[in-house]
């Protein structure tokens, strides 16, 4: 029953015009969303990557996001399962493929995980999301369910913010490996693969979005479909920001400093 | 396929003991986490009820407190789907009943509109819930998926947090009176009826809980889930104070001061 159960109330179109867009300016619409809402935006990002943040406001970043990248190849195994045409499939699993690997040690997942144990965390901490912010979690399972309740075409149109993902990639790793003393070349590489497979996804995502919003409306719902991904980043930041920045306040079972890191972790 | 997909990675358990608590220390217990983490602690709640929120943060609370209101409904019936015994139904659907009223202008959710309405807003832009903020839609809809996904006892365990609701209510009614010179009682008259609706609920939640909890993981589960929904009330207000009160941070497309207000609203 909770297949049909679409919880949403009714969100007010976002306004915008009627006609029909073109493909290219379809997609220049859906750039200027990126333009305006993408996280790149937001101040912890910023703080981020110009160093301003302390060793556990990185490590409060990078052990909420392992939840994000761990719920990755979830939400596409979930986008796969409504996809009724194996050469779509085909194209969709190499996304579950980079995320869960080949073997065990490999894959975007494993890659976030020496991440997080770079800046200190012992894996099994990290593994066991039980410091992650509830907001962090609420966003995360917003975004897997999501892609399983709304349209194929809304289901892809969210995955656009890659589209966004090679700038904002570039500015945290340069930015992180000049400011963080303790970041590594190695505990980054986790982006020097989505640097390649980010475009690839996006380039084909982006495809099948103007090809298959063929009415004004469909592509009001793309666009919206991209405007909620970008939410589900932001809310993230906000989480983080909140709690470990300004105010300060640090919901309860949330991380706190100290805990969770391995012997010796400074 | 999505009534299957049960998203949450594994928490690690919260720890306590293995042995069967009877029922008065399972209520006990019970008990003890809304003391630890019920949203009256949060700074929130207590700058509210002490008069000490200007009339926009007053408005903020409203606007994004209807979204939950107006889901509530929509949760219980999510439950009440997974009730098989008719005797369960018949009790759980009087909360439907209250909330959605016996006709037009009744119940539970309009008595919040005229709550928004009390102070200022236009009921078409209440009802829209374009202005929420991402976190609050995000936290309301893992409280419906919640309920959908867990087990009927989790479902029926996470609405325990009206065991503790008469006391906020109380704290809320009394101070907002006293201190807010745009509250009425007439505007708060919603909290009137739930504090005799919310004990009623309670106590029958309280009691099918205490039975059906027959192991210690069973009585694990229904702690969990009560947690679970403080921190989904926690979240709530910990995105109210962030955006509006501290750094006062307003994401994009959330309500800003001066917008979606009858004329003449001040």
């Amino acid at each position: 029953m909770t297949a049909a159960l679409s919880i949403s109330l009714p969100v007010a179109p976002s306004g915008g015009e009627d006609r029909l867009l073109s493909p290219s300016e379809l997609e220049a619409a859906l750039r200027d969303i990126g333009a305006r809402r993408y996280h790149n935006l937001h101040p912890f990002h910023r703080l981020l990557h110009d160093g301003k943040l302390n060793k556990d406001q990185v490590r409060a970043w990078a052990l909420n996001r392992y939840y994000y990248q761990a719920m990755i190849p979830v939400k596409d195994a979930a986008v796969l399962a409504r996809m009724p045409d194996a050469a779509l499939r085909r194209v969709w699993r190499q996304r579950i493929v980079d995320h869960d690997g080949d073997h065990e040690g490999d894959g975007g997942i494993e890659r976030w995980l020496k991440l997080a144990e770079g800046v200190g965390f012992d894996r099994a901490y990290v593994l066991s999301t039980r410091g992650i912010l509830s907001a962090t979690r609420f966003s995360v399972e917003a975004y897997v369910h999501f892609v399983a309740e709304r349209s194929l075409l809304e289901a892809i149109a969210s995955s656009l913010t890659e589209m966004f993902s090679p700038t904002i990639i570039s500015e945290r790793v340069a930015g992180m490996l000049k400011n963080y003393d303790f970041i590594t070349k190695e505990t980054l590489a986790y982006f020097d693969k989505r640097l390649t497979q980010a475009p690839r996804d996006a380039d084909f995502a982006l495809d099948y979005v103007t090809q298959h919003a063929t009415t004004p409306a469909l592509q009001r719902q793309a666009m919206d479909a991209l405007t909620f991904k970008c939410n589900v980043l932001w809310t993230q930041l906000d989480a983080l920001y909140f709690a470990y920045v300004a105010p300060g306040m640090i919901p309860p079972d949330a991380w706190r400093p100290g805990e969770g890191l391995v012997e010796g972790a400074a």
